[in-house]
């Protein structure tokens, strides 16, 4: 069910010539893969539109590309898509999450009702989240907080993809970080890797032998490189030199203590089809009301308008985080999402084989 | 009590000859000046403390430079030395401080010692401070937190001295935030404002006479500039292109929800002797025993050990955020703080008119 090839935001995605499709029909192809392997449609459902939201929002590593991996991890045994999470609330305020090898979307979007339930009664509510699989994009979490008046955060860890700023190897995830806040007539939503780049976007360049600008990666040696091959096997730039270090090296120690989930090198499973992850999430929720505090919705709508102004004076031209995704969102809504033909035609292939196996 | 002219860290402060000083006697003076002025002895000496520690880690936008607006404050009626700050908890978390105008660092100091009490109890306790004046540097209060096994975490606003991401004019403050976790021999404590420098580093070269590099501020047209003087008319940069300035502005968002403080433009009375200062901060302990998990530090000795050698692979060459300010510390509590001359000379000159104005 495709829509026509019109242009879906300017943006094409992955590698190869884009194929433009529906949100609807790449939501259905992922949840006919998933259900023909007996995952209960409601957790392919969770699963899919997590994977549709990153396509949809322009940020095709964590959309349908990532499907053969969670196939593999789920043929493999190392995602359980049956799995049923363990809620313990350790104090009123923070709740320990085990996700019993669960679907990532699955374990977390549960986790986060449940925070944002408890936060209307104690103002600030903490899930951290141990035993799931990557979670996707982690802007529609914490947007989904903003949108009922409530402020979200959210981090996580990955394998070691980062190199630390003055270091040779990689050490430190790409743990992203996002916030969102209430706002008029969208939410402040910020959502971003503490990495120069996303590995996804090096292995693109490898894919169009393309080099990389100066300052994403080093080589295997440490070296700065712009060589696409030389970055997929050295480390990935933090961003922001010393700081975005230094950020991203504090999200993997308070995400590593919240849950007692592995560090740097001992993080897997969150890019391998093979091993039982054990990275960690951490959700935050914080309702102003329950704490007793102004609705701020007003004062920031004001202030973001500000921002957006702040640029030549006449017309909105600085872009405020959340702004430039929603916008590309709306319009792949109405004309369609660029998906890479070969990604597409990977996933059809996918769903083929499981049907054939299963009979 | 000068000591001798040694080199004393390497880092030459302020933007003028240097005089090496002992902390004791930079406290002294301090105090003397506070004491002067009827401010009692125990906040004179907080606030010393705070100022004396920026020095002594080597950053003097932060220590003794700063004493001639906070006495201005405390003559112009804006600061109050001897408010008595209120506690309120509106949840079993979550703490309202309201300052009083009175000095930063006692209100915070004050503040962070009840929330890590508290977090031994609920897990995770935060303070949300308003009506204080300017804090000092944070990595002494969450440092703090750390040295007893806790989690910290603090985040402060200021004036807007600091451009969008494509924008010309200054709209969201300085914004740092800090974050401290156990180790040993010594614990994380990242502290980083989200502007890519200080104000005081601008007006240093402008002191110099020396251009500033391009990156680091706009010219009031918005224009990227090397000119000091021009840059001291436009606006800082952020950090790390449109995710530092992300960061700066979701800190402004955060601290301003959860603390009902003013945003952007509307920030007054952290740079200046006459307003009162209507910023915020927020300071968050957590506590992995209440929390009911594992001591982290040693994992976290292991890693961040991991993370030094990540180098050449032979020596530590790579620095850890905290270890770097530390060294510089030590090294200046044996051999002396290298203070402007002509900071030095003000200090004593503010003592001379407060003594001879009170006679």
């Amino acid at each position: 069910m495709d829509s026509s090839q019109t242009d879906a935001g300017g943006i094409v995605a992955g590698g190869s010539a884009a194929k433009v499709v529906s949100a609807g029909a790449e939501r259905e192809l992922i949840v006919s893969v998933l259900v023909a392997l007996d995952v209960p449609v409601t957790a392919a459902e969770m699963q899919a539109d997590q994977l549709v939201e990153a396509d949809l929002r322009g940020h095709p590593s964590h959309g349908l590309q990532r499907l053969r991996v969670i196939v593999g991890r789920i043929r493999n045994g190392v995602t359980i898509p049956v799995a049923s999470p363990t809620h313990t609330w350790r104090t009123p305020a923070f709740m320990q999450v085990s996700g019993g090898q669960g679907l990532g979307p699955v374990v977390a979007w549960g986790a986060l009702e449940e925070i944002s339930a408890r936060a209307r009664e104690t103002g600030i509510a903490i899930a951290a989240v141990s035993n799931s699989n990557h979670v996707g994009m982690l802007s529609p979490y914490v947007e989904r907080l903003a949108d009922r008046g409530q402020l979200g955060l959210a981090m996580t860890t990955s394998e070691a993809l980062v190199h630390a700023y003055g270091g040779r190897r990689a050490v430190i995830g790409t743990n992203p970080i996002a916030i969102a806040v209430p706002a008029q007539p969208q939410p402040f939503v910020l959502d971003m890797a503490t990495s120069e780049v996303s590995m996804g976007k090096i292995l693109t360049h490898r894919h169009r032998k393309e080099p990389i600008p100066l300052g994403w990666a080093v080589d295997e040696d440490g070296r700065p490189t712009t060589d696409p091959d030389a970055a997929a096997n050295g480390a990935i730039s933090p961003f922001g030199g010393a700081k975005g270090y230094a950020l991203g090296l504090a999200i993997e120690l308070l995400v590593g203590a919240l849950t007692e989930s592995a560090l740097g090198a001992d993080v897997r499973g969150t890019l391998d089809a093979t091993e039982i992850c054990n990275k960690g999430d951490v959700f935050l929720c914080a309702d102003p009301t329950a704490l007793g505090l102004g609705d701020p919705s007003q004062a920031f709508t004001a202030y973001l308008q500000q921002i957006r102004e702040s640029g030549d004076g006449t017309q909105p031209s600085v872009s405020v985080p959340g702004d430039r995704s929603r916008a590309v969102r709306e319009q792949r809504m109405r004309t369609g999402v660029p998906i890479a033909a070969a990604v597409w035609a990977d996933a059809e292939e996918l769903l083929r084989e499981i049907v054939e196996a299963a009979q």
